[in-house]
């Protein structure tokens, strides 16, 4: 749907989405921002982005001196809302930290979100000295081990409209080069139960994955254990993580609320 | 300012308003509902949460199975944009974990949001078998050790903006009992620069926290450890945990881009 024929339905409210697009637009590289920057980078006018601003400060979703603006926590509130009704994330967490206390790496637990997946919680190992934002961090789905998994789980119509859209970018050198490689790759993750994928996201890094699911084995979310290839060989994730992994998964699967 | 004179302004786009109240009435009590319920829970009419809930739907935030409503991860973008946007959160993560190394218990990172005080980053210990939601979690600021700490860092008039709408309800028999006592124990943090809490937000619940500041001085967050009164003595806490808590604090702050 095009910007034109959705500003035409009179069930868009327009002015909704382009006040998250205004709250989108704050990022790490732009945390502040004067009202003539808003204007750009939304594509608004200076008064439509004044408008958008000013109300979100009256609410107290952005803060500003008179000059720049900036977000506020209450933001976080609406990224909770969706956190918090998510039934899996509390029956997950304590398992996830079984994990990595048996294997000593990070455990992480993601969704599929259009091309990516997105991140909804994440046990560190204290391995990891330095950690980047986690929760509601974005990869493609393609070339990571969690995105493999829930790509496998997706019904044939939603995987087909997948491969549709995806456009493969090479990550590294040994990412999928093509989309017959891609489809193998997917084949193999379903008829196995889980996914290795190894430094096809970054160099160094592997990873293996295995699927969430509900009571009508529906694929809810992915695990995953991540790890350095100079740390540990493919054969010691298949001994060794794999069966934690499968363990934490089935547990995570069978605790969920029905 | 009431809805009717903030509707009554131009510069106030209600649209924007209401859509996030739609978003955050989703729960984990709510996670799914109709939109009737939807309706109810905003005081909205039927037509007007459904021109919201389809517009949601249609940017996905949302999803529908034609009857239930719920949210999609991308609802995580938001609230993504504000954590991405703090330049203390990056510089925090590891010097946290060096404070959950040293202490092995788990160590927060919040900021004030009018009465209640938002987390923002948690390290938790491989001790804490449970974990709630922690980053966007809310408590009240007058009973917590970070809540006191971002407190007595106020500018005096914010801070007595804060004592005339704040209410104390007394969460444990030893919760703070009246503004007096509130005023002195802030006025205690201010001057010793640390803020012990001790069982005043729950029974078994200690804590001790830090400021966090600018070149400026301006406090900007508190950073805290956490730990339980059967196994840690006030006197250790002082004696063990305030030196290791002051000096990461200090280290986060002179870490801090300008």
């Amino acid at each position: 749907m095009t910007k034109v024929q959705a500003s035409e339905d009179k069930d868009y409210v327009q002015s909704l989405v382009r006040g998250l697009e205004v709250i989108r637009t704050f990022s790490r590289y732009k945390p502040r921002m004067t009202l003539t920057e808003v204007a750009e980078q939304t594509g608004m006018t200076r008064a439509t982005a004044r408008r958008f601003l000013l109300t979100l400060v009256r609410e107290e979703y952005a803060e500003t001196d008179g000059k720049y603006f900036a977000l506020r926590p209450k933001v976080l509130d609406l990224g909770f809302a969706y956190l918090s009704s998510l039934p899996i994330w509390e029956v997950a967490q304590p398992i996830m930290r079984d994990v990595v206390n048996a294997l000593h790496e990070s455990c992480s637990l993601a969704v599929l979100d259009g091309l990516d997946i997105v991140y909804v919680a994440r046990v560190p190992t204290e391995r990891v000295m330095t950690i980047g934002l986690s929760i509601g961090s974005r990869l493609p789905a393609y070339c990571s081990s969690m995105g493999r998994t829930l790509l496998a789980g997706l019904p044939p119509a939603e995987l087909a409209a997948y491969y549709d859209r995806v456009k493969i970018e090479r990550r590294t050198e040994r990412t999928v080069a093509n989309m017959v490689a891609l489809k193998d790759a997917i084949e193999t993750s379903r008829r196995q139960g889980w996914t290795l994928v190894d430094q096809e996201l970054e160099m160094g890094l592997r990873s293996i994955a295995a699927p969430v699911k509900n009571r009508r084995s529906e694929v809810l979310a992915a695990l995953n254990v991540s790890t350095h290839e100079g740390r540990t060989s493919i054969e010691t994730i298949k001994t060794r993580f794999l069966p934690v992994l499968l363990d934490a998964a089935q547990r995570i699967s069978a605790a969920l609320p029905q």
